[in-house]
């Protein structure tokens, strides 16, 4: 079986742990890894690295890599998409990739920041739904409901088609609470998670047939991807691809597809499937203290219950506190009423609205080379960490209105400063003038840490000419 | 009249925001100024700066006299006491100081960090107080109760003297809750609020008469006072005043003299007095939006009603908070319900007890120089920002196991480094090697601003040896 990997969320409803450049699927929000690399490791015994692709957006494309880095993931088996289209499309882009290498594939479709907490029942679903696919099914995992969800779609199980494996009666969008109600009571409803297994084929087929409109460009768009530029060679649209993409209709391969088509197949699932949603859904996944309270990092709790206490490295001192969530980061800092956290979707909404760079933007700002963060600044001065990836470089570049003084903490950095190379170890430090084009590069093994201090009276990221970059960003 | 500034306190109840090492009466809890600011102002219409005297204990001192600069404060009224010794040494010995140069000299007694909403009639009532304390009375201003308080104690209203004012029948100590019910239903009990006034000449009877132990010593004592060492000339005591400070009980004035002495009198003081104990009390002095909340700094705040947000900086955003503290500082958060506001003290007791040093240290660090905040660290550097006041001076230094970097990013530096001296300005930079001996004077008549990078194996303040310093620190 092939895996594709759908990682294209954006999850303001973990903020400030999640931000739109930096969302849901790349943070550690249930066990040890991030929701990304938990979703991996655990179709790991079904399917092999070399058979995983992932497709996600332009921006996370190298966070992403590197979180799969030690995985052993094939570069180039992610693909960047230009921006979210939903499910339809991707899926549709991802068959047509796999198809031309591999024309029997089956292929397994799985969201990347959902949590599941019985792998082995995953698997053995999984197997089952491979011998169903192959047999031209669209096989869809149902998850028994445990309550009276209305933020989920439903499957109603219609007739065995074999060993458990039934027909789907329909498809039901977001039910309201009576109904809801009567789903749970009657038993034969169950939650559609976003999991599903299917031969490239077979998913290409009906795609023709229910959404004409993106089947009919996939060919094109699959002939203009290509790689990245620079080390992390993932793939990308060109121009031409790009733009078609943009053109399409953004379509849920639900909508699309699988409530018009009479292949679909439903497995029911007992795997532990929690799709994470909001802070409060931790309560699900995560384990407690005797007091019911959900804490991480460096906290003192006196007298709190069932609260959800997250601190990323800044001492929280909690007290007399029930049902409230504390969620601290470098730069934001969020405290509310448990009852409220599918809000904070909102809340996020209205820190955009009022500009606040918070509710996007996240404190370690990620770029292809590494990433930087802005530690302290004044009037006339800003003062960052960067760090730079073994073997990456930032691009040769200049600044108008600022000189940067630079020291080396840990690592080893190649300088460029107009005609002079520098080579620079930990308790070095340069300064590059304004107007001086410069490059920082990392030629070591370990990770290279900088301290910069930029001065000048015109302190912006928009200050840069840039004259060479190896990702290109010229 | 001459007013006396008591300004001892610690303050661990408004933590994060006041700490054992920077206490409350040196924050801005309510109003524009901090709470030792408001004090000064509010006595300026009665009692010129230069009748204003101020005990504090050693480590507040420069930081106490810099808040006073801009109104005149006279920096050698002000004694630095060697340790804690409640009120009635330190009353005893600014007695002794005052009586030298004034012999019929009358003392208002003032707690440094209280809130007097009602500054016209706490004037008027002074000036009442002074006619009484002319006439040998020990005047102490009662506070007419508002609720039944048990964190305080009471005087009981005796007879007439003369024109409202009133003998005292006798102190209570705090009572417990049927008693202060009582007391509030009686109409005759008022607040002890630790404004006093009486003549210097009085206050050392009755302390000779009442407290032998400690007034037989003030002589000495006062005989010890010097001017402390560099530009902020305090004085403080010598070695033998200090051994001799140390060793004498830790008595307040009312348990030492007031409530044995027959010279109480008691003017009732309608002054808006909060002596504002814990977070909670905000809610009497400060301003509330509609929603009943009092919020400063960065906040967005949805759907919240009566809690108190304070940011310092750093986003804060709140959802659904009913009756919360949050109150941020850049190196601890506290979340509090309200109603457990008088135990933030025990939090922070136990903050203490578990070896968390943001119990008592602030973020940044105040030094007889300036002040230093560490912004980061790793293993093998820490990187601060150093502000050094116009005119002072760090000591001439090295250290053994860490080299620094110094980049002055505003006002200018005069550094030696070994044999050399530099002037650097905004933009400049230097590296101090290990063992080099350096200092770093500011010049100038700005402040100035210094990132300095640590880097080192062992990054410790104690890794430092003095060789000169105008502080008296070597």
């Amino acid at each position: 079986m092939y895996g594709v990997i759908l990682a294209g969320g954006s999850g303001t409803r973990f903020w400030p742990k999640s931000r739109e450049q930096s969302p849901k699927q790349l943070q550690k929000i249930v066990g040890d890894g991030t929701m990304l690399q938990n979703t991996v490791q655990r179709l790991l015994p079904l399917i092999s690295i070399e058979n995983i692709y992932l497709a996600t957006n332009h921006q996370q494309a190298v966070e992403t890599l590197r979180q799969l880095d030690s995985y052993g993931f094939i570069s180039d088996h992610l693909i960047a998409e230009p921006c979210s289209k939903n499910t339809a499309l991707a899926i549709g882009l991802m068959a047509k990739v796999i198809i031309r290498k591999y024309p029997d594939a089956v292929m397994g479709i799985f969201p990347a920041d959902h949590v599941v907490a019985n792998s082995e029942n995953l698997i053995k679903t999984l197997q089952k739904a491979e011998t169903l696919a192959q047999k031209g099914y669209l096989v869809t995992l149902g998850i028994p409901p445990t309550r009276p969800e209305t933020g989920f779609g439903y499957l109603q199980q219609g007739a065995e088609i074999e060993n458990e494996a039934y027909q789907v009666e329909r498809f039901v969008e977001k039910p309201d609470r009576p109904e809801a109600e009567q789903y749970l009571e009657d038993g034969n409803y169950f939650w559609n998670c976003g999991v599903f297994v299917w031969k490239a084929a077979t998913i290409l087929e009906e795609l023709q047939q229910h959404a004409g409109n993106i089947y009919s460009q996939l060919e094109t768009i699959a002939g203009c991807i290509q790689k990245a530029k620079g080390k992390s060679a993932y793939l990308e649209l060109n121009e031409t691809g790009r733009d078609l993409f943009s053109s399409l209709p953004s379509l849920s391969i639900d909508y699309a597809v699988m409530e018009n088509s009479s292949k679909v197949a439903l497995i029911p699932a007992n795997i532990g499937w929690n799709d994470v949603g909001a802070w409060n859904a931790l309560d699900e996944v995560s384990e407690k203290d005797s007091a019911g309270n959900i804490i991480s990092g460096n906290v003192l709790a006196q007298d709190c219950y069932n609260s959800i206490i997250q601190s990323e490295s800044r001492l929280i001192a909690v007290l007399g506190l029930n049902d409230t969530i504390v969620v601290d980061s470098p730069d934001a800092l969020l405290v509310c009423a448990k009852e409220r956290s599918q809000d904070v979707k909102k809340l996020v909404e209205s820190l955009n609205e009022n500009g606040h760079p918070e509710g996007k933007q996240p404190a370690t700002v990620n770029k292809p080379w590494g990433s930087y963060t802005i530690l302290d600044s004044g009037p006339s001065y800003v003062l960052k960490r960067i760090e730079v990836l073994p073997g990456e470089a930032l691009s040769l570049q200049s600044h108008q209105h600022r000189s940067e003084h630079w020291t080396v903490v840990s690592g080893s950095a190649e300088v460029v400063r107009d005609e002079e190379t520098f080579q620079l170890e930990s308790n070095d430090s340069i300064t590059i003038p304004k107007n001086a084009k410069h490059r920082l590069e990392n030629l070591g093994s370990d990770l290279l840490i900088i301290v910069e201090i930029q001065i000048g009276h015109l302190l912006d990221e928009s200050d840069i000419s840039r004259y060479e970059d190896r990702y290109g960003r010229c």
